[in-house]
């Protein structure tokens, strides 16, 4: 099947109006019933319908649900159908489904492909030969599924990872399954999301085409063993990046990882050279590590488009003097400019205003020290007054979500430290409150502006951060340095997009 | 005043038999009740004499203690004593102190040489005067405070910083209070710690010196914006890093950060190249960021020493294929060997006692790979296998801890969902407390080997790490690349100090 043909099939595998799934159970110890369960909770509200030849499901429904015995007994035509089937039922089951004129199907079936023993292989190779004349793509074999939410108001959740992702612009293929859903889990906000596993059928390449074509699709994000084929992956990207972005994690890139690389999924790792040489071209960003590919995917989302200006000219503010001495280092180190506001034509006007509200032996300068104040409220009012100064391309300061959790991990050693912990989280719950909806509404008001903020509380995967989730605001959770990197790579592929679109 | 006598009287300073706090108030807005509330809550149990002034505690206590208009009116003579007064009346309180025979203090109020004011300046050189004259050493002025665990059943925290230390074997100085404050929290175990504030008395390098000689501190930790006396510095840490190790973060290493450290301490700050090689000669270990910083010193203190093996060799265990791929990359990256067992002499006995617990298919080398096990207890065998197999010195493996939260995280968008989780957290809460007992008591059974847990969930400070630290195990959460990059560090160091020891 060509790449066209597989695009047009994958529509109705990304939509489908209904889908079926071999081995559904009610038995809670099989991964049968862990992906039943996820179609069942993740909004999905078109027609299932669970199938299970076991003669117990003859008179027995599956949480509340009609089963059937087969793929041609369902009384409609299905557009997708989820197998997890011992393995020996694979081949038997796609041909089934060929056969009833199914043509997409996701295979979370494990032991094929990444399983050596000849006898294997061959199976993995008639399973191609089949699907490919019957005209029938499918994700995996060993995939722990997918999401979908073309259909916002029916997305579907076909696997086992432990999430429940939200509809938006995200769209993600990882190699491995358990990563993709930390990256699910700590990002939300999915267009796609495949566990691309095997990728016996639909490759990499397929999934990302159809990402790069999808219109709702704004930010990419790969987990990458192995390419099954380099050039066209690179031509997919040199066509895309100008678009939008695609953010990429590298994994086996040293000897031991190809190892490990080449026993998880049969891939053969490329060098990391050749990789990196095809990112500068194509304009891909590179994650090192794994906190870097959530963050910078997310950030690709809330920052870009990102200011022309190069260096980026940043602002920080903060109440403790030590971390904006250390914050601004980071900035430097990562070709950030923290702006001399004494060298810059506002900047001394700048410094005036901000004056008025500080005692009068404040650092007088960027970065800006609010002195260990404890009046709170001054952090509006000064980010306020540096948002408005056109001085900075990016303001960076701190977070008070989150500080309600330092209080609560306080462990009291006696009564009075019982009670002023008490007293602490009484107090902290209403300043904090007030302090998150003050950072909330001044993003909300200069949409325009960008604004990073830094918790030291939790990190990337914290509900505290929920709220500035919601709104788009970025905040980096625990990660002052990972802030920096992020918006150094992410303004590196501001000037590819730049230069592209000159 | 010389450095023995200044060591002489920090003894006194740092295990006093009674203290006095200047500016003890029970207005809760001022500092003075921030100060007098954390000695309250920190538990000290000896004699407490809160001072003020205002006529109005004539009459009045302060949460039920009685309330001294000057020192002179204490019953008995003070070891030490705190002022949180007014920026004009530091001097004065402090001739007073030397007049009742006080030789310690710790100075909280703001507003001395930080300060470019000429007249403030004169006054900071004054007040140096009067001390060193009267023999009276000071932390400060322009501290967080500082806390003291030299006397384990009457700890002291003097300062404001919304922490509650407790009592253990790592001693800090920072040269910032905010940053200070994020240490002690998340490393907690504290012997000593001090905000030093502007240093016209005490510096750090004094601070240092005491750390060094107190048998009880097992690692110490800076974070410096600027040194005063770099070759005592350089001295101390030749002398030091032999027997116990230093971590250490310069912060103002960059044009900006320099900018900024001057207008926070007033400190000039010196080239990194220059630190980098005085910390190469004498063995400390560098910390390029803060989160590294924490890890480091937690690491320093759970991990060492170290094997004298190099490269480490490592042994992985995961449950997650690409995790396994990703973390084999990091650590060869940092120059840790993933053990190819195909080549070490007990490597293939190994594998075949792991292959009577997996599927024939399962990747057969290291790192290991469970293959996607439901079977959690699997983790507990196999991970001992690998512990008592000689062939790693450490093992790096996922931690159950933090799951819970990952679940309670998830967001039902229907009944069944709701359902769902609901099931999963009952599930979750048993069969998670067995794994995170099974972890710790694997560690408690094999206290002479080394183990490094990860943890996807939560950052750095969160409670759910709190028995693996208490038990000093190591995790990282939501941080598998800081993990190789700090055992890289440490074991950089183990090498050193074999070396020096040699």
């Amino acid at each position: 099947m060509n790449a066209e043909e597989k695009l047009e099939l994958m529509k109705v595998m990304f939509n489908p109006k209904n889908i079926a799934i071999v081995g559904a159970t009610d038995s809670m110890i099989k991964i049968g019933s862990f992906v039943f369960g996820s179609v069942l909770s993740c909004g999905f509200t078109k027609k299932i319908y669970p199938i299970n030849p076991n003669p117990k499901y003859q008179k027995r429904k599956i949480l509340g649900m009609d089963v059937y015995p087969s793929l041609d007994k369902c009384p409609e035509k299905i557009d997708l159908v989820g197998l997890v089937v011992p393995p020996n039922a694979v081949l038997d089951t796609i041909k089934q489904a060929i056969e009833v004129d199914i043509h997409a199907a996701a295979i979370i079936t494990a032991g094929f492909g990444e399983v050596k023993s000849e006898d294997r292989q061959d199976e993995n190779k008639e399973l191609v030969n089949v699907a490919d004349k019957g005209g029938l793509i499918f994700i995996g074999p060993n995939s722990m599924g997918f999401y979908t939410s073309e259909d916002k108001s029916s997305p579907l959740h076909l696997g086992f990872g432990f999430m429940i992702p939200t509809p938006g612009n995200i769209s993600i293929v990882s190699q491995s399954g358990t990563m993709g859903t930390v990256l699910c889990n700590a990002l939300q906000n999915i267009r796609y999301f495949v566990s691309s596993g095997n990728e016996a059928s639909l490759t990499l390449e397929d999934y990302l085409d159809y990402y790069a074509q999808d219109e709702q699709t704004k930010v990419i994000a790969l987990f990458v063993e192995g390419l099954r084929a380099g050039s066209r992956f690179k031509d997919i990207c040199t066509a895309t990046t100008k678009k939008k972005p695609i953010v990429f994690l590298k994994a086996g890139v040293t000897k031991g990882g190809a190892r490990a690389a080449n026993s998880h999924t049969g891939s053969i790792a490329g060098s990391l050279n050749l990789y990196k040489s095809v990112f500068k071209q194509t304009g891909v960003i590179y994650a090192e590590q794994l906190t870097e590919l959530i963050y910078l995917t997310k950030g690709a989302e809330y920052l870009l488009p990102l200011p022309k200006n190069d260096p980026l000219r940043a602002g920080i503010i903060s109440g403790g003097g030590g971390f904006v001495v250390h914050l601004t280092d980071l900035c430097e180190k990562n070709g950030i400019n923290v702006v001399d506001l004494t060298k810059v034509p506002n900047g001394p006007h700048l410094i005036e205003e901000i004056s008025k509200y500080l005692p009068f032996y404040w650092s007088r300068n960027n970065p800006v020290d609010l002195v260990a104040t404890r009046d709170f409220d001054l952090y509006k009012v000064i980010t306020e007054l540096m948002l408005k100064s056109e001085c900075f391309d990016i303001i960076i300061t701190l977070t008070s979500a989150g500080l309600s959790e330092t209080i609560k991990s306080l462990k009291p050693v006696n009564d009075y430290a019982q009670r002023m912990v008490t007293l602490l989280k009484q107090v902290a719950a209403q300043r904090f409150e007030k302090s998150i909806k003050d950072e909330i509404n001044l993003c909300l008001k200069y949409p325009d502006k960008k604004i990073i903020y830094i918790g030291f509380a939790s990190g990337f995967d914290s509900p505290v951060y929920e709220q500035y989730d919601k709104n788009k605001i970025m905040v980096f959770g625990g990660n002052p340095e990972l802030a920096t990197v992020v918006l150094r790579k992410l303004h590196d592929y501001q000037k590819f997009v730049n230069m592209k679109n000159r």
